[in-house]
């Protein structure tokens, strides 16, 4: 039993074996420097080196968001597993984390707007998308209710992560926002995502340390 | 653009729907009607129906752990991330849902006893294991020192999900929880896990409503 209890208890060491590890197994070839940084944290928050082959980043997002983050922006997230997973003391300006979906006036509205509440919380967004930073990590129906609102002509968002996970309209959400291309994006192609990758695509941003 | 964005709106279809593709998708076979269940809403979690062929059960393990949340048992997180994805309304009997490492000692009983954060903070279930559901959906070192206590004589959990995710001592950590066999147990064998499917595992766990 003692033999099968010794493991690593030194948290930094653990970090940057965990690293080390993935750059050494995933192809990253394709990732700019600084993209990189991203799917690695990602592919550690999930522990699957081959979700590199699903993730996509438009060109400038990296750098948008990271400017956005320096600057204040909000922080906003599709759910309470996301707003939970930013790390506080990694964030550049003390960056508010908003998630809406618990707001006491989300389930009427819903029922008013025939739709699900994900996607009813985005409403409670307008005041606050002005150079926001995005973080969509569970549900379809929000991304495509934000893809909605900025056809509306919303103010617009510095950038959006869009990693909404499951079996419908997951994929199709995303492939949304990459034909969309108005935003900066990052997404995780197909049914994969979820609120760590979201959360791990946001600590990576607020902070260059591993 | 009104083409792309047509999307199912309506919540209670989209989750039929899902687990409509999960069931015929997935190989669950080799699970009991009580398992599958379980199963099925993990997947649902992370959108990897493969997932299936890493998920293992001990025998009492569902009716173990559903008899104690109808009992009113604690629900024993590691992260908050865990403790925020299990939905309130499922719960049997209002369980407690503690989360106790972001507890203001944890930093200085880690530095104290040489270990991760993650660690130290089951030192603050002692009181708390007998009888409890123990959902572990993120940090090995937590499964690990959980399994050192129960080693040393600590009150017994009814049952334990255990689904670190990573690369540094996440596999290790589950085999040597299945190997130890003292507690009814639910995990996901090798790298994968993560607090969205401990939490899934808690939901499904909670009520037989789909």
């Amino acid at each position: 039993m003692s033999d099968a209890l010794s493991y690593i208890r030194d948290g930094a060491a653990i970090y940057k074996r965990s690293f080390a590890i993935i750059r050494a197994e995933a192809n990253l070839a394709r990732f700019t420097p600084e993209q990189e940084k991203i799917a690695v944290r990602m592919i550690h928050a999930c522990g699957m080196v081959e979700l590199a082959d699903d993730i996509d980043f438009s060109p400038s997002f990296v750098s948008d968001a990271k400017a956005a983050l320096r600057k204040g922006a909000p922080i906003l997230c599709d759910a309470n597993m996301v707003a939970h997973g930013v790390t506080r003391a990694r964030l550049p300006a003390n960056n508010p984390v908003v998630c809406t979906l618990a707001d006491p006036n989300v389930a009427a509205l819903a029922a008013e707007l025939g739709t699900t509440r994900s996607a009813a919380a985005m409403e409670l967004w307008r005041d606050r998308l002005d150079g926001a930073v995005i973080a969509i990590g569970n549900a379809p129906t929000s991304l495509f209710r934000l893809l909605e609102m900025l056809g509306e002509g919303v103010a617009r968002p510095a950038a959006i992560i869009g990693m909404p996970v499951g079996f419908v309209g997951a994929a199709e959400s995303k492939e949304a926002l990459a034909a969309d291309g108005r935003i900066p994006f990052a997404i995780v192609k197909g049914r994969k995502g979820g609120s760590a990758m979201a959360a791990a695509a946001i600590n990576a941003l607020a902070s260059d340390a591993e």
